[in-house]
Parts: C-alpha cells; sequence; structure tokens
C-alpha cells in the first residue's frame, strides 16, 4: 500500500466496517480429496453471506511465505510486514501474550550463571527447567525501578521476555550478553545520546535482579539482548479518517492493533459470544471494527480438526449479530492458514470473503477453499483488502479528473 | 524474490523437489472454440497428477512479454529476468547452444572484409553463405592461444558467437567493430585494468584470425563486439540450502542451469526417456532436480502442432518415473508459451502444476490451458515458483511469531 497517495484520496463518511479475524483460519483436508476445516464446519450464515460477497484469498507476505501472527495483522491491517519488520525483543514480547505498547521498550532475556567475580559461567543456567524460570521470573517482578514499569514474561526454559514501559524510553542499547563464557557480563550501553537515560534505567534494573537472584544455584544473573520496540506505523485515524475499535481476547493482537491506532476495547469474559457484545456495545462509537478469534489458531496447532471446525461454527452462529447491526462492509478472514494436519501455521493463502452493498457477488453460496478459488478477488495481497474495504464504504474518492 | 529476505527462513530438509519444464509448453487452439496443443494431448498420467495438485499459470515477465529462454529460465529459476539481464554476447552464445559458464566471456562475433591496408570494406562480407561461414568457424576453431580454450559458433550468414574460457578473465572490453566501413578494425581495448589481461588475448586470438583468413576472398577478417558474461547470481545450494541438479539436452539449459548452481548431469542418448534415466541414476545424490524438454518448444516454433502434442505425450509416459522415485514436491510448466499457430514464443501465460503432499488440491484432474484458468494458483510470477516449491517441501521456516 502507498500511504502517501492513498491518504490523499481518503474521505470522511458515515459508513462502518467489520474485518473479522479467524486466526489461522484456512486449512487443509485430512486425506486426498477431503475437505478443510472450514469447508467441513456447517456454516450457514457464513455461507448465506458468502452468497452477497466477493470471494477470494488473501496472501499475507508473498507466495510460499508462512507468517507469524504479528506479521499476519500488521499485512491485513494494510502494512507491508516485510518492510515493518518487527525486531526479536518486540516479537518475544508479543508472542508470549504481552499486551505491548508503542513506547514500550523490549528485549530477550536469559537467565544465566555467572561466579563470584562476576565472570559468565553458563549463559543458559543450564537450559533452567521452566518451572524454575517461572518462579524466578516472579522474583524479578517484584522490582521496582523508579519512573517506569517492569515486566518479565517467562517463555521456555532459561529464556523469558523483557518489557520497559514508561516515558521518553529509547531502545538503542546494546546487549549485556557478551556472547562467550569466561567473561564478564556487558553493562547495558547506550548506542545513541537518546538511549542514555534508558540504559541506566535498564542497568538499576539489572543490579536489583543480580541482589535478587544471587543465592540461587544455578541462574544466579540475567542478560538482556535485542533490545527494541514496535515499528512506528501511520494510525488510522490519521491515515484513513477512521475510529477504529479492536475486540481481542489475547494481549498480542491488542498489542498489534493497538499499534496501528486502534482504541483496544475491553472484553468482559473470554467466549466468543463476549467478544460479539462488546462489538454490539461500542456499535455506535466507531467506524472500524477489528475482532479476533484466537481458537481456530490454537487448534489448528494443536493439530485438532474436529475442535477447530467447531471453533468456526461457533463463529458462525455469531455472524447474525454482526449483520443486525448493519455494516456497511465485512471482511471474513484469517491472519494466516493454520491447516490441522500441519500443526503450524502454513504459507497457504486465506479464504476471504468481502460484502458490501456494492461488491461484485460471485453468487457462490459457500464460504470454504475450494469456493473462494472460483470467487472474482483471486488471490490478493493481505495488504489490497484496506483499500477495498475503504471503496466499499465509500471512503475513497476518485484519483484525477 | 526478494532473497535477502527469503535466505534468512530457509532450513534444511530431507524433502526431493522436481521441476519439470516442456519448454513452450503454453499453446493455442488451432482455431476458435479448438483445444490447444496440450488440451489436445492424451495425458492419462499429468491429469492424474493434477487431480493431486493445484494449478495455474506462470508468468514469466509480466503481462504481454514473450521472452527468450534464456530469461524464461531465470524467471522459473527464481530471479527476475528484468533485473538480470542477460548481455548481448553471452545471449548470442546461449542461443546457438554453447554450454556458457559463468567465468567465460563471449561476445558476437562477424565475418567481415579488409582490404590490404587494413581498411575495412565491407562490415558483413556480403553477408557471407552461412555454409561459408561454418567452413570459415571450423578454421577459426583451430587457433590456439595460450592459457584459454576458445570457440566460435556460426549463427547465421557472416554472423558467429565468440568464447573465451579460462581463469581470470574480464569482459570489459571495446568493440573492435568500428561500426563504419573505410576505416580500420580497432584492436581489442580493455576498458577496465581487471581486463588488460583478457583484451590481449582476444588481440593474440584476432591476429590468428587475420593471418588464417588473409586469402579468403569475401571474409578475411573479423568483428568482435557486445563483450560480457553470464550475470552473476545467488547459488541455490548457498540461497536455498538445495543440491541442485540439472537435466537438460542442449547446452543453452545446461548453462543457464549451471549460473545458479545447479549441477549438470550426463544424459547418455537424446531420448526423452533418456533424461528419465538420469534422474532416476542420480536421485539419491540431490535435493533438486530440473528436467528439460527442448521439443515441444522446436515443434511450437516451427507451427507443427501435431508434432508438439506427440511430445507432449512422450512426456506423460514418463511421468510415472518421476512418480516411482516418491518425489515431496513436483512442479511441471514451461519457461514461455510457443503456440504452434503464431511459430513463435509467446506472451501467454503458461499452464503449471504444483504437487505436494500439502498443497491444497482444487480437485481439478486434467492439465490443460482451461483446466488451469480454473485452478487456485492463478497467475503468478514464474519467480514465485521457487517459494511456493520450498515451502510445500517444509524448506522455509515462519517469518515472524
Amino acid at each position: 500500500m502507498n500511504y502517501e497517495f492513498l491518504k490523499k484520496l481518503i474521505v470522511p463518511a458515515e459508513s462502518k466496517i467489520v474485518m473479522l479475524i479467524m486466526d489461522g483460519l484456512g486449512g487443509l483436508p485430512r486425506e486426498a480429496g477431503g475437505k478443510t476445516e472450514l469447508e467441513t464446519a456447517h456454516t450457514p450464515n457464513l455461507d448465506a453471506l458468502a452468497a452477497r460477497s466477493a470471494l477470494g484469498f488473501s496472501s499475507p507476505a508473498g507466495t510460499g511465505i508462512a507468517v507469524g501472527s504479528g506479521p499476519g495483522h500488521l499485512a491485513i491491517f494494510g502494512f507491508d510486514p516485510i518492510q515493518n519488520e518487527i525486531g526479536r525483543g518486540a516479537l518475544e514480547a508479543l508472542g508470549v501474550d504481552i499486551d505491548l505498547r508503542p513506547e514500550d521498550v523490549a528485549a530477550r532475556g536469559n537467565f544465566c550463571q555467572v561466579d563470584e567475580s562476576g565472570i559468565l559461567i553458563d549463559r543458559r543456567a543450564g537450559r533452567l527447567a521452566t518451572p524454575e524460570a517461572i518462579r524466578l521470573a516472579k522474583i524479578l517482578n517484584t522490582i521496582k525501578v523508579e519512573g517506569v514499569e517492569t515486566l518479565v514474561e517467562p517463555i521456555k526454559e532459561h529464556r523469558f521476555a523483557f518489557v520497559m514501559r514508561g516515558e521518553g524510553l529509547n531502545p538503542e542499547i546494546e546487549d549485556t550478553d557478551p556472547l562467550k563464557e569466561g567473561v564478564p557480563l556487558c553493562a547495558a550501553k547506550a548506542s545513541s545520546n537518546a538511549s542514555i537515560h534508558t540504559a541506566k534505567l535498564v542497568n538499576r534494573y539489572i543490579e536489583q535482579a543480580r541482589d535478587l537472584l544471587k543465592d540461587e544455584k544455578a541462574a544466579n544473573m540475567i542478560l538482556l539482548r535485542g533490545f527494541d520496540r514496535l515499528p512506528s506505523l501511520p494510525q488510522y485515524q490519521d491515515l484513513f479518517k477512521l475510529r477504529a475499535a479492536s475486540i481481542a481476547v489475547n494481549g498480542m493482537y491488542r498489542g498489534v492493533s493497538r499499534l496501528v491506532g486502534m482504541q483496544v476495547l475491553p472484553v468482559e469474559g473470554n467466549r466468543i459470544e463476549d467478544e460479539f457484545s462488546t462489538l454490539e456495545e461500542y456499535w455506535s462509537q466507531f467506524d472500524f471494527f477489528y475482532i479476533h478469534i484466537k481458537q481456530t489458531d490454537t487448534h489448528g496447532e494443536d493439530g485438532d480438526f474436529d475442535r477447530k471446525v467447531r471453533i468456526i461454527e461457533q463463529v458462525d452462529s455469531q455472524i447474525p449479530r454482526i449483520l443486525d447491526l448493519h455494516p456497511d462492509v465485512i471482511l471474513v478472514t484469517g491472519d494466516h492458514s493454520s491447516p490441522a494436519i500441519l500443526k503450524s501455521h502454513s504459507w497457504h493463502p486465506v479464504p476471504a470473503m468481502v460484502y458490501s452493498k456494492y461488491v461484485r457477488e460471485d453468487n457462490i453460496a459457500e464460504f470454504g477453499e475450494r469456493a473462494c478459488a472460483r470467487g472474482s478477488l483471486g488471490t490478493l495481497p493481505a495488504t489490497d483488502f484496506m483499500p477495498l474495504l475503504l471503496a466499499n464504504a465509500g471512503r475513497i474518492k476518485k484519483y484525477g479528473a
């Protein structure tokens, strides 16, 4: 998407857009000639909507590329996920569902072992057992550094995500990890003037961590590396003139949607229906709603074909609640595919349908991979969907005379 | 293809990929409403494979562009054929099927006529008859220049391809062709320090050519122009972690495949079956096999619809030999279209199918242009196929979290 070009054409309107993202929606048949999860699911409401929609596929980051949910969401939100790479520290934080904010500084952390003179003996603290890491993370989370909030979240074994939140932080800080054993740890060193204050705060944190962990046997110290923050992106309000809201239960999706300027709405409860209650409650206050369903991906990654089918059916049962609000434009798709037979994210394009009063209907009364292959949208780069939704919403004026 | 991006995601795997290229595969019906060459051919094996594949088209260099086999192959091998232009000298050498190597220096040559004082009288030696050129080329091919091998290959009339092979050669040499008559020929002049040695060797060659041709009536001298060599491209081993092999009878295809780091395998005989015997023989030693079938293009260019059909049928009969090896991924397509009714390469997208255990099958049991138009791949840039094959082979890891 060429933002500068598009931004000049955006006009305000009264129309409302719903973007329903079933995470990992795309699938594969269990056996050759069979049906995918979406094709197997009994989805009368999605099928009826398909009959009034244009069908096709969304390609998150190009042919053959399987994406994580971070880049997958950036793409469907309209931003090139390769040009706007989310750095390792921020990615690690999003990956463990920390509700990361654009101003936060994030890093990847290790529990490690040093000797009495501070020389690094084991970068991984003997690949610390995960329950131990959880216990130690709780200890670290008692640390107070004046003027900022800090959080560590264990990942697996010796690894954890580290986040510092506060005003005026800057991530241009060198790793404290010397990358080899037998030498002292490095201090967090500012690599620019802008980060001198942040580096000081990080060092204060590390000193407290040393004190708190000093009597631990294996993991008596921490290492931090890959300091960064979320990429800075144009905001929906400014770029698209949209008051945009995000309805998601998991921190990662709340974080990524906040990144593009969506207001993250509260969801009471964590059932699928609860998200649609939030949609109804806030309907009058926003122009654009992103609704995220996590469990389609969870069961795809678990390899549980039948449960993924059932989640799709549950979402289908909520479609009338969307329609009752009379949105002008609806997109139903996923951020990537997660076929249960692969137990992972995959490169397969994601089934997608766009409904509006002005869409050129394909007259295909079915929402599924083979149906979408017959649709008129073809396989669109995911970044094309926002312009398409905005056009259908009467929010893009003619280019040229 | 963004190499830097893709390279970071490549992971090793045990899987095997077969890329079967029928040169000039795409066709057109003889009469309106009729069938193309591929649709006419009786291809039970390709049709059965299609039923288990994703179908679509490959577009070598964008809509409306007919490509030569050089750019067509660069594209299907994954490299932008417009950014990686093959220079005129190298193209001429590939065009007459010289098995050009990346280190070779190539040029376009003319037989020409000079007077006794060396003034150029006729740049084309009276458009020398081709049989005469063939006789003179044999004479030139007796020339020995110390430290290098040289080869000329007649093209048509006064034109020939010139190749110098050896270590440390550099093509930055100015034309010896003054481009007008009534003036002396230019010496081969180095246009950079790196090419001084090569220019000396070329001048030694030209002196010997002058001596050998001095008693000829019309064509008593040669001109060389457009010195260059093959573009330098990333190698499959380094870029894709693939041990890649090439099975092709003609020099041009051996040359282009060597350019991307494929090992060119010997083929005993020049029947289509012989190439598949090579595939079987070397199956255990490589991860990736490119197999090139020339005759589909030859008969397309000859305008011989029926013979092109029969070649496709012959290739079809060999498909079980591929399947018996149990490759993980198969691509069947062409480097460009060559409809018999056009007697030339054309701009039409090329029918393509991708088979793997993890492909989203289209359930279309036919390999042909109209069948491919219903396929889910749509029309992909030819450069997208390598990422797609690698993904299906489990050789690309997820991007981001």
